[in-house]
């Protein structure tokens, strides 16, 4: 019988990470050291990050094992369902076949324990007790306060201001997992100050958070320090869910043509589309694999590839990556985990070499997609997940005019229930959208260049 | 492999509802016409409900069959998971086992959805094309706004005034499903005129929301009316939760020495445990069935047996019933699918016969219990479910000290992630507790003496 959810047992969880590393033609560009521009070791990001971290940062090994410790807070929602959109086809009268790879059912909504559970792990193995970060939407926030308050860390979260008031039960979500929450930027960090006397009442970006929480990092010893994205680590940890969604389409007897997934960092969209990637670098696949930004932070799209600051301060290490400046303050969206200035550097790379490809897509077809998905499939998404959906109704709508069955496979990367406040604005009609113009863009990366020069 | 969840494929969902009519010793009294007390005949339903469900109101069959259609839309979210509360049991140091069914998982994050769902069909199928309905903590009306949008018939909700405020992204869900919400007590109808007229701040009460939609439909030929909970067919609609877990708990090896659920109206309670009472009943099981409800609407523990109204106003049929009144406005809790003053008919007949048991918790203890089962199972559950868990716990304690590995299977009805208002006060220590005291309970009583006399 052929089912809507294809369920995997517990002992049919991945046991190993994928590192792409392994199999990309040209290797990224190293990150260089943010004063004197040179390659950077191993020592330069101790005060950050515990060593198995940036081991695992660094490594061509193709797997990496999966700790039992991990492995087993993991069975509290994972293997997450791989679900069959059959209403939404019917919906849409389309022969494509559309599946989603639901991440929305772990503890905090999203795909995001995926990594946080493996970071706070790794840091309390090396006797770390206490970690901060930054969080967009939230989402990110959650799951390191909940691995945390597993594993016995202590966690201060910077949370961008503009989410930080949109979304205010993110916030008492994090405190009932003992995490302290910050509104970024705050009064209580240099970098804090430094964006708050240039923009008093700037809305915060994941930029601004980031310089903050490692600032913190930095001056303190005995704190480290955790990123939700970007990271090669962080978007290897999330291959699980790629790792799985393959084994789930065996099941079915269906292989997809095109796997789409939306793009903040890039550690949603490498989850997803990095094991399939690995069949195309290896096995001769031929896999479409779509990142999808929102118009209103086009990097992908629309940015340039050079060497850019993590962060908005230009504490972090420079990164070779698509960018459109770390000064960049994207427009408030609802996606707030997509409102980030660069693109992770491992899919910088790949987009380069033309191994994967990226689109935009305005906020009103974002939720306009995603009212259509909870009316027929019952799941309210997250807004991120709003742009992987738009894109595959428009590659769905396609199919229905070419007559190709193709088969589509996307990340559902979390469910909309703290995002209640996006739906009734859309609902209203009161969703603006945000495209940047030409010239915006150009302004932007002109800045860029003039801020940093390389040496 | 022992595993944490344990999950049935579709083609092992429940084909019939259980129909405990057909097993109890003690058949409950008939309802009677709220103005002649002559017991109701079919037709006297008619204007409120399709003919189905009329007939299934009265039914003594054991099994009634589910329609493809409604087993169809199901396959959305069921079956849903059993999961063993491995982290909980650790954290309690207990030797009991203790077992979930997270009904958390469907559309709406509800168990209403079981029920919502045939009966939007049975509508649809009639010809019915509007229903209205009322909703306490909102989480009927998502379920039945869902239900409705599907087969594609209009809905309009009466949302008790407190949970309006206190849970405005309800409303918006409702409002993504396509439905009409009304804070209730309203202006729309002569009831809710006559509530503001006595008590023009009145929060409401599930019987006044009861009042307001019966009345509309009463007053509409086009016009249905759907309840929640309470009444047998309903009741019905939800074992097939129970009928699910039993078929999970026989794939571990392992039976319950008891079953837990909140109780409000019924429906959740009897979801769970009528599947096991049908062992007790025909087998000579022993499984302990105890419903849980609030300190604060203590009308099982101690409510009085006798006829009473459904609803406030006094529109719908006198049933014979564990009640505090229907006049009786339950203090502001954040369960608000528990504040009714009423119990179904069927598990009021049970308790009476001393066949279930019944507890009761006060508002605290059960936010204590849920922030605990969030920190170690990492699922934030419903304020309703909450009351299941503390006596879940208080029970594990018990095991703990006696030595005795009991098995205990309780229902973990809905998450709370629309629910997080009553965290923040709960973790800002704002919660207040509310058990009535023996001279309320009098009141109330005696005035339920002086409204209803029985000829």
């Amino acid at each position: 019988m052929k089912t809507k959810k294809i369920y995997l047992n517990e002992g049919e969880m991945p046991t190993h990470y994928y590192n792409i590393m392994a199999d990309m033609p040209n290797k990224p560009l190293p990150p260089l050291h943010p004063v004197t521009q040179q390659p950077l070791g191993p020592e330069d990001l101790a005060p950050l990050f515990p060593m198995e971290l940036i081991k695992q940062e660094v490594s061509t090994e193709r797997y990496i094992e999966i700790p039992e410790a991990v492995q087993e807070l993991y069975r509290i929602y994972r293997p997450t369902p791989l679900i069959r959109a059959t209403a939404l086809e019917k919906a849409l009268g389309t022969p494509a076949k559309i599946y989603y790879k639901y991440e929305g059912v772990s503890p905090t909504g999203s795909h995001k324990p995926n990594t946080a559970i493996p970071q706070a792990y790794y840091n309390k193995m090396e006797g770390v007790t206490k970690l901060t970060t930054e969080t967009g939407a939230g989402q990110w926030g959650c799951a390191l306060s909940f691995a945390c308050q597993h594993f016995g860390i202590d966690l201060q979260v910077y949370m961008v201001k503009l989410s930080y008031q949109q979304k205010p039960y993110r916030k008492v979500l994090m405190n009932t997992f003992g995490a302290e929450v910050i509104a970024s930027p705050s009064n209580l960090t240099d970098s804090g100050r430094q964006i708050l006397g240039q923009t008093p009442d700037s809305p915060g970006s994941l930029g601004i958070a980031i310089s903050e929480a490692v600032e913190v990092a930095m001056k303190n010893e005995n704190i480290k320090y955790s990123l939700g994205s970007v990271l090669n680590h962080v978007l290897m940890h999330q291959t699980i869910i790629g790792q799985e969604a393959l084994k789930q389409l065996e099941m079915t007897g269906d292989f997809p043509d095109m796997v789409i997934a939306p793009f903040g960092g890039g550690s949603n969209f490498a989850g997803i589309a990095f094991p399939f990637l690995h069949l195309n670098l290896t096995q001769g696949k031929k896999v479409e694999c779509i990142a999808v930004e929102p118009t209103s932070c086009p990097k992908l799209t629309k940015g340039k590839f050079r060497y850019d600051y993590g962060d908005t301060v230009g504490m972090v290490p420079l990164l070779p990556m698509y960018t459109l400046g770390h000064d960049f303050v994207p427009p408030s969206i609802h996606a707030g985990g997509l409102r980030y200035h660069g693109a992770g550097v491992i899919v910088s790379q790949l987009l380069k070499d033309g191994l994967i490809s990226a689109r935009s897509v305005k906020q009103s077809e974002c939720f306009a997609a995603g009212m259509l998905f909870a009316q027929t499939e019952g799941i309210l998404p997250a807004p991120e997940a709003n742009h992987a959906i738009a894109t595959v109704i428009a590659e769905a709508k396609k199919a229905k005019e070419t007559g190709e069955a193709k088969t589509i496979l996307f990340n559902l990367c979390g469910h909309g229930h703290f995002d209640l406040h996006a739906y009734e604005q859309y609902l209203g009609g009161n969703l603006v959208d945000h495209e940047l113009t030409d010239a915006e863009i150009e302004y932007a990366l002109e800045s860029l260049e003039k801020s940093i020069q390389m040496k």
